[in-house]
């Protein structure tokens, strides 16, 4: 079972993605977290480049190199750890290039889903968890976050940009509503996680790793 | 005008550019030379990952890599310095891509494809020249050579990768011979340049370059 959590930066998926993974944990689930970019030590030093404000990045270039650190991830971690039975969660995967690159930074679809094919090998998320999070809100929470630094290459695009990152998003939960489920991301921590157990639950059952 | 040379290591290719820039120059053409991967500021960033010997890179995530560095390297570089009407001379370009990824790797050609499409944005070279080497000829001037050091990830690849990658330079040959020109590379340097000129000489003049 793989989960990915999407959404914009401060809208709390990597704590929901914290709290999901002690929940499974606790009830004897073998799990493992990856970040993209990031996890293997090419998809680091891939990350380093392109959160780098020192050099300028073409979107092209930046579609390609998220694909890159993504294509090393699934074939040196996540598909293993899927065949050893493992529940795999994923802060961002697939749908962020094409909620960013792809509504983001304005590329072709064709272009986009070309590298998505090629950086994901076919293996795609049971469950995609995108934490819904109004561009305001998720900046006021960025600014106030103890590990608050400046903002990095991603993070300066700007409001108009963030804008269409999100109705990339809704538009990819409004085409695959079986596997991307929009959670309301304003609440409670407490109550989002409770939101995320109603759609990962009935999940593990359908996989059979929890019982009906 | 663009030009890419094109050849395993130790081929040749990169002497042989630097006697036709130096012709070029001569004959009053404003000339601008760039290696792959390489020359932006990304682009040597994503060199340096390629090349080296500390970290494994899969053979998808190696061809989204080269990829990156390549379509910086046109919408910065190549792409301006057509416009202004320079002769672009590029030491590998997306044949390397077809024949070290396609061939050597033996990547599928419709991931191939839907990469160099992207890489090169359409920006494809005027003439090519293969310049070609068997591989034992190549290693033994490799060792040879003046700046020799320590074989990179990529040279390390083996007898049989490098046999691909000359049969798949021979493929783009064949399949694109208006292109692509084969040029052997086991005569003397001032022989091959002289090949080279009854090559690029009426392709200049195709181009209104030179006088017929």
């Amino acid at each position: 079972m793989f989960i990915s959590f999407e959404g914009i930066d401060g809208s709390g998926k990597s704590t929901q993605l914290v709290l999901l993974r002690d929940w499974l944990e606790e009830r004897g689930h073998k799990t493992i977290t990856v970040r993209e970019p990031g996890a293997t030590a090419l998809s680091e030093s891939i990350r380093e480049i392109l959160l780098s404000n020192r050099q300028s990045i073409t979107p092209s270039a930046e579609l390609l190199l998220f694909s890159a650190a993504r294509v090393q991830l699934v074939e040196h971690i996540i598909a293993p750890a899927l065949t050893e039975g493992r529940i795999v969660l994923c802060d961002r995967y697939v749908d962020s290039t094409t909620a960013y690159q792809g509504f983001g930074r304005q590329l072709t679809m064709a272009d986009v889903a070309a590298c998505n094919r090629l950086a994901t090998q076919g293996v795609m998320p049971t469950v995609t968890l995108f934490i819904d999070v109004p561009y305001d809100q998720a900046q006021l929470r960025m600014q106030f976050h103890p590990a608050a630094g400046e903002p990095d290459r991603m993070e300066r695009s700007g409001r108009a940009f963030f804008e269409r990152v999100r109705t990339g998003y809704l538009d990819i939960a409004a085409q695959e509503p079986e596997r991307c489920h929009v959670v309301d991301g304003l609440r409670e921590r407490a109550e989002i996680h409770h939101d995320i157990l109603n759609i990962v639950v009935p999940a593990l059952v359908r996989c059979g790793l929890e019982k009906p």
